[in-house]
């Protein structure tokens, strides 16, 4: 279907180009396990959903893209990202994909460049490079394409031979979407339970989540205990629904052992609305602390995504809202943060904790380490910024070696694009066996060797850390 | 004219280096940007102005090569480093030379090697190794050659194809060698305006520049309004002599957002000889705010150059004072630093905000993610140390896939080494060539855009980042 | 001897493996010098003494290995590693290794594959990967080889043709085993004087250990000034005994100038066991500046193993103790921690201060920089997570340029594993002659330089380093 070098990505040198071409081969077609991603229920749960339009498809949402045109100065208004006030945006979609043609040079070297061409010449068979002159030719080809039935999202998840994706769920989610879904459709999207809303306690809207957590959960929350109580309830109706894990954000990994009357008078003043400083962070830690209590309990895998500083630019967050390609990542300590739940926790072969960074200098320093001791915890694959050619390089470098590849969980395209999913598992495989067969060719290991990490990276040992 | 090796410091494969040579050659002789660096203006004011002897050339002013002789139990005397107090040192420039030579082998591997021997043989003709054996030898061809017209300053300036060349000047310079050189010579050498002796309040001599500030700017200093008017006033003259950027160093990237009566408090403090603890770096960040509006007011390209600890060796800062070779890095914040300058005026095209790092850490973690989001910011190329072959390398592999090219600010070569600017130059054009070869080789570009990257990297970016 | 692949671990490229098997060749069988490790002496003072069972020789004592099968669920008590409590643990060495061979595939693409395999080739002449099926026959070759003279710990002394071996040992330990060898042997297995149990106040045993030191060194230790003579009189007794060097850990790297009353302050509080926060840190930081003036004094080399949170995994150290695979690398700061000891020492040539570190981002940022200033530096070799493949190039890659080759220590391979330490070298040295291997390919060096640099990093760095 498409046309693009068949040894795309693969290390120039002959010995290696050849190796990783022989270890590639048996797992290009391997079926897709995404374990963590952020693509919409809606897509699936409406047999008659479709992309929309190009721009739809492959600019506005995608902060990705919207961020590097932003950063030479491309206004968001004029890439059609809404504003938060409905204010005035570039409705014209067309217009919005001539501008992103005539900006493709940007992506030159970029993981997006990558995928984009990818899902281009793999989806929509197009093989030139978008430019000004070809900006019109190209939306009206993807937009014809995009009305024909094996476009829509549930014919693309067939395509793509995906096996479970995983959304991510608020707290408070209902899940009506993944209900809706299994009528008449086989496609296993399952939810993800990602407490942050209520869990931080200063999220934006913060009360009125805790106020939707008591009507959806049926236990009405007026202290930690209780809190906990709705939060185990959201579980059992999260797994109820097929969730193998659980996802948390925070600006740090720190783990706290609070006592129940210290969490508690946390929890009081926030209700109140009179929270001291710190509290926040020292709430966010003593849930990580329960939230790991309750995977062992009832067996979902527990997901750690921390160190993004959410909403950096303060005018864009308030103009377009959350989301932008403004969060900037900070430096991440894990080896004291994670002391307190690792101790508690980190021995029972009942918990599995992913940990995942966005500061590559923990890979080989603290993540790499940790992995190789405890039980309990595998490593998440690079994340954000880092799911890219060199960041997997890098990845591989800096974690295998002492983490042990069976301390590691596979890939996560972790993206809200749903299009870009094969490209994405396709740039990670690819990755895998340039890595791989540096291995063989040094002699590291032997090719038998090598075909079995392969399947483990592209398949097993997602399947196994997450369960599913 | 050089004997080198045509291919050296490409990639060894086969393939990457065939490629690297054919993106090299067309970018090879375009002219030379010089934005950023530490040149003496002197030698070009005076048309008979002239390099001196080979230790002056090469040794005694260049800190790159006196520390690692020193490092290895050479003392600073006998390499002619003059003293503070004005004690007795090496005079014997001979003598100097042979020291040199007979301990060349340190700089096996090193940067400095590399551009020692690209200016010995690209200028001089010399393609021998230095060694004890043949520094006499040496040192005689280098003198004569160095008494020829053909190696004057502003002779080689025209050899080497310098477009533009910046200094970098104190705010209180009246730069007066730029207005001297630029009766009879069209060589384009543009002044810099760095405020640090002024704005960085224990600066040594604080009082005593604030006094001189005073009187270049022809406006009394006594509060920080007038402060900032007096910077105004001498950021227009710069302008007015062809400044292009000023720049500014810091221990950290701190930004600030003081009243003006709290700034004017730490002013008075400062003037009165009674700081607080803080307020220096209180200061420094508060006029980096400053300095951004002041930029978006006249256009100054604005750098910033945050993260060494200077004069970290006290006995060697008081005997021979500052520029010694020990200056060591710290670790540099850059995402929550940033956010009070980059909230306020980070989203205005009308500022480029150029910084640079000492910290490779926060190439992925926090400078690309910062630069492929912000409109105003750039990322400058790999500084000081870390301006080499495989710092290079590691500014390619972990700044570009997520900052994009166009996010990048070119080449700077940063030196008070002014024979050594074409060899630095080439070294960047050498290895962008082998980053680029390797995006070609594993088809993530093809061909034509990697000759557009290409002259970009040598040229395009430098020139727009600049506004040269 | 060994079937394992003559080019293993050299690049791919034919060109530089080419080179790289050029250069190593002549370094491959130059004399091992093993400054620092952890070798039992108690293996040469018995001429009798053994390895014991294959358990005993490659799983039991190594927690490079335990905590990796440790990490996939197996209890270590199913590993044999004896509980502190004296608790039941597996004693059948034949099911311990079946355990471990079963699980051999785990330790794919990391050091500890690299070095067993090693082993089990260069020393048993066992070149089958070890797994379920092949475990018996396998415990049964190398039981038998273990019983022959030629596998005795001293005849592999001397077949593994090592020059010199360091031990590390207490500043109590009397270094009877080591006077007992010299009997009768002329291996030169040396002692290292490690004082961190009396040093570091909040040492398991502190009082116990110290009131050790005063009985073996004859002097009553009452406060920090016959604390400091008693360790005085234990250095000129180890340094009698053949040492070279000293080796001090910490969490961090401080240093710190106390006045001999504010040392003696926190020394009594803490013979009172009235210790206050901070005291022991800054009593550790104050002593390392005692024991550069000391090796200034005897000429001891003073080696530094900053960054290491020991015993991070609670549970397992109450069970199983030191040592145990549970020590987890903290982020290090070295350019404002050693200020203070730098700039009182760091300018003296008779002082060698050996810097290593488990915290990468300092090579390029702090410890390049620093050793490649002062006289008195020099850094050590990649450590512990780092003693690895891709550890080794990376230091290479991010140190050599700015710190000058000839400002490193050569190798080290730190193991208490003795067995291993043939295998731990060659790693050393095929994984530097690829270096060196691109430094010529790419024309930075000629072949003439890189052998010379080859037979540094073999043998005469360390050579020279730790005055041996």
């Amino acid at each position: 279907m498409t046309h693009l070098p068949a040894d795309r990505f693969f290390p120039p040198d002959p010995t290696l180009r050849h190796l990783a071409e022989e270890l590639y081969q048996p797992v290009a077609g391997l079926p897709i396990l995404s374990p963590h991603g952020h693509v919409d229920p809606r897509l699936f749960a409406d047999p008659a959903a479709t992309f929309g339009s190009p721009a739809d498809l492959f600019i506005i949402p995608d902060h990705y893209v919207t961020r590097m045109l932003y950063s030479q100065g491309i206004p968001l208004e004029k890439l059609g990202v809404p504003r938060v006030d409905g204010g005035p945006v570039e409705t014209d979609h067309r217009s919005i994909w001539r501008l992103f043609c005539a900006n493709f040079h940007l992506f030159r070297g970029t993981p997006s460049g990558v995928w984009l061409r990818d899902v281009l010449s793999g989806i929509f068979g197009i093989d030139e490079k978008p430019c000004a002159a070809n900006a019109d030719q190209l939306y009206d080809r993807i937009s014809e394409q995009l009305t024909r039935p094996e476009c829509s999202p549930r014919a693309l998840f067939k395509a793509f031979n995906i096996e479970v994706l995983s959304t991510t769920d608020a707290a408070t989610d209902t899940l009506e979407q993944h209900q809706t879904m299994r009528q008449g459709w086989d496609g296993r999207v399952i939810p993800c339970f990602r407490p942050d809303g209520v869990v931080n306690l200063d999220a934006p809207n913060w009360r009125a989540n805790l106020d939707q957590l008591s009507r959806v959960s049926g236990v009405e929350v007026v202290d930690v205990h209780s809190f906990i109580r709705a939060l185990e309830q959201r579980r059992a109706w999260f797994k109820a629904q097929g969730a193998a894990a659980t996802d948390h954000a925070a600006v740090t990994p720190m783990t706290l052992d609070l006592t129940p009357s210290e969490a508690d008078g946390i929890f009081q003043r926030a209700l109140r609305g009179s929270p001291e400083p710190g509290d926040a962070a020292r709430f966010t830690a003593y849930m990580l602390m329960e939230m790991a209590r309750m995977s062992i309990e009832d067996g979902l895998v527990m997901q750690l995504h921390p160190g993004s500083l959410r909403n950096h630019n303060g005018p864009v967050y308030t103009k377009f809202g959350l989301d932008k390609g403004c969060d900037i990542p900070v430096q991440t300590e894990y080896t004291r943060n994670l002391l307190p739940l690792l101790n508690r926790y980190g021995n029972d072969p009942r918990l599995t904790l992913i940990l995942f960074t966005l500061d590559e200098t923990t890979y080989s320093r603290e993540l790499a380490p940790l992995a190789g001791h405890y039980p309990a915890l595998k490593l998440g694959p690079p994340w954000w910024f880092h799911d890219s050619l060199n960041g997997m390089a890098r990845y591989f470098d800096q974690v295998m070696e002492t983490a042990g590849l069976y301390n590691t969980a596979g890939f996560n395209d972790d993206t809200r694009a749903f299009c870009s999913i094969p490209a994405r598992h396709d740039v990670w495989r690819r990755a895998s066996a340039g890595w791989v067969a540096g291995l063989v060719a040094r002699r590291m290991i032997d090719l038998d060797e090598g075909h079995e990490m392969m399947s483990e990276l592209a398949y097993g040992l997602a399947k196994r850390a997450y369960k599913l």
